[in-house]
């Protein structure tokens, strides 16, 4: 692996003080920011997710942000999904689409008033997307990128941590609610979300003079728990199937092929800008979708580019994301199968760099 | 430094290999794509693009393509500079704005016909801020990423090598200008342009099987020249004043503000989006402007967030790229400066990691 240059552009967070005294050892970029993915191995980290809880600087999910009488109008353009059932304090996942139904972002839209909500996206600068539309259909209401960043506490104990930092009324928030809370004065959303199947919480940390002071309550508060900095596992997340926008998707992909067919209502959503595109597909189905693949032999190496999947020497997919699972004792991967051969159980083989292997597709994930 | 991890999001390009071949030490990321920053070394790759000749994989500069009858009028509605003097055949430097006068990339924008653009992006998804134009006012236009990566020549033989390949035409190309050459049976653009001082070309290449031919070609033909593979360099960008958008510039900033006013025609560029906006900014001027930044003492360590410009203790600016030019034997910077202390050899303090420091505001870059 080589080395990531620093810069302003690659900008860093309100965490990376914290970040850098825990031993980080490498990083993606994501929205223009850093985002840590090794802290001291990326086995050990897995092992010690599944076991603990960890603290993740997750403020590359940066906000867009709504305000204004149009905001629950804009927020239903962007979305197949049908946001009229949906109240304040919920946070709904979803697909965001083009006017060809293609998938700019899969971010979770955390709704706090009526005319206010958070988009909380996925690595492309959706907010360019939301601005030319308010602009184009000149709607009234203001959008930017507020000074907040998500934090994850994610594992087992995650419950136990966040409880000792905010109180016991943590451990009653729901999955995808969330409630406001205070931390030195400062009231802030804490969801029941994140980016993996370990349980936790997202804190949206509002103000960076909150940043560290937090990181570090954390931190004290879990030294008997064995809590650690952590960020989102390359394996952890595979095996449950957790899709990663740019990885497993891109504009390419419909919401269906990525398997994200139950969050589009595209019948009621009246508004989408996809919706038109996306009515035959919705009926007819995708052509290929999302699946689990389970590649045979030795840990395959990082999948930092697609691998075909064929069967005889013909291609029926493609392998998007893919590492070796401690746990399952076998290659876990995210792929893109034709309908031909998506069935659960599914022989085919991936063009791997280091030559054909076998695989199997699957209709779980392995988590 | 940390390491930067793999994965399909953050894109290969078509010369990864030769790049990787060339021995890479350090990348960032650009446009969710690998973009080499250091061969041998910061300083060695310097020396090396101001003597000889260097082949950069720019595939980064993504282009989004614009075609269709309303192909213009969409131009005209991104930019403040007037774009109707201009031929087929040309590049125009655009600042791009959105609807408070607010940059969102710095491209450059090739003009194939009245009909038939690339924007030629900084590092932003400027395909989404279009797309939502386009859609929001229902303009008549297609609007894609092509498969088309830039390649550039620069350094004193860029003329020597390009001649070697594609025909001594190329050494009448003039600055700005592109012609259309022939490699291996596939017609590409060829402009006299790119991310340096020492002069050279970016060849667009049409299609992902054209990409290591010409790569080869190039460092088969520039042996005796002394090609390397090289990239845009921190330093000389710095001494040329050459801008970075997300580094010196971000979408606070207006263009007058980045020292773009000579881009702005902002009188007689009907349909900008940003006009109104602009209107204002451009009779009083900006109130803060892009600096060369001249740092006293010994090198300074890479600027990977902004450094306040200071004055008795009060802010008057921030520098935002910095760096010791063997040179210049000083610290070259570029950092944006109030107007009460943007006189040249106005005497500043810059709050460097390593403590304040002497500097001088200047009106001119090095090179």
């Amino acid at each position: 692996m080589a080395l990531i240059s620093p810069s302003r552009r690659i900008r860093r967070t309100m965490f990376s003080e914290g970040v850098e005294a825990a031993g980080v050892k490498a990083y993606t970029v994501y929205n223009h920011m850093l985002l840590p993915t090794v802290f001291k191995s990326v086995q050990e980290d897995y092992h010690h997710l599944k076991e603990a809880v960890q603290v993740w600087d997750v403020s590359c999910e940066r906000q867009v942000e709504l305000r204004g009488p149009d905001a629950a109008k804009l927020m239903q353009m962007l979305t197949p999904r049908d946001l009229r059932g949906m109240l304040p304090g919920r946070c709904f996942y979803v697909p965001i689409v083009d006017e060809t139904g293609g998938m700019l972002n899969d971010p979770v839209a955390v709704k706090l008033a009526e005319d206010r909500w958070w988009i909380s996206i996925a690595d492309s600068d959706l907010m360019l997307w939301v601005k030319g539309i308010a602009n184009g259909y000149r709607l009234d209401v203001l959008i930017d990128e507020p000074d907040i960043s998500p934090l994850a506490i994610q594992g087992p104990k995650a419950d136990d941590l966040l409880a000792r930092v905010f109180g016991d009324a943590v451990r009653d928030i729901r999955f995808f609610r969330f409630g406001m809370f205070d931390f030195e004065g400062r009231s802030m959303a804490v969801a029941r979300s994140g980016y993996s199947k370990q349980g936790g919480f997202e804190i949206y940390v509002d103000g960076e003079d909150k940043g560290m002071p937090l990181w570090n309550a954390l931190m004290e508060a879990g030294r008997d728990l064995d809590v650690r900095a952590g960020c989102p596992n390359g394996i952890e997340r595979v095996e449950g199937g957790m899709l990663s926008y740019g990885n497993d998707m891109t504009d390419d992909n419909t919401p269906h092929e990525c398997g994200l067919g139950r969050f589009c209502d595209t019948q009621t959503a009246i508004g989408c800008i996809g919706r038109d595109a996306l009515l035959r597909v919705a009926k007819e189905g995708p052509t290929k979708q999302v699946r689990a693949i389970d590649i045979a032999g030795e840990a395959v190496p990082p999948c930092d580019r697609v691998w075909d999947i064929e069967v005889k020497g013909k291609k029926v997919g493609q392998v998007t994301s893919a590492a070796y699972s401690p746990d399952f004792k076998t290659n876990v991967a995210i792929g893109m199968v034709r309908m031909t051969h998506w069935d659960d159980g599914c022989e085919v083989q991936v063009r791997t760099p280091q030559g054909l292997r076998d695989a199997v597709v699957r209709e779980k994930f392995w988590a």
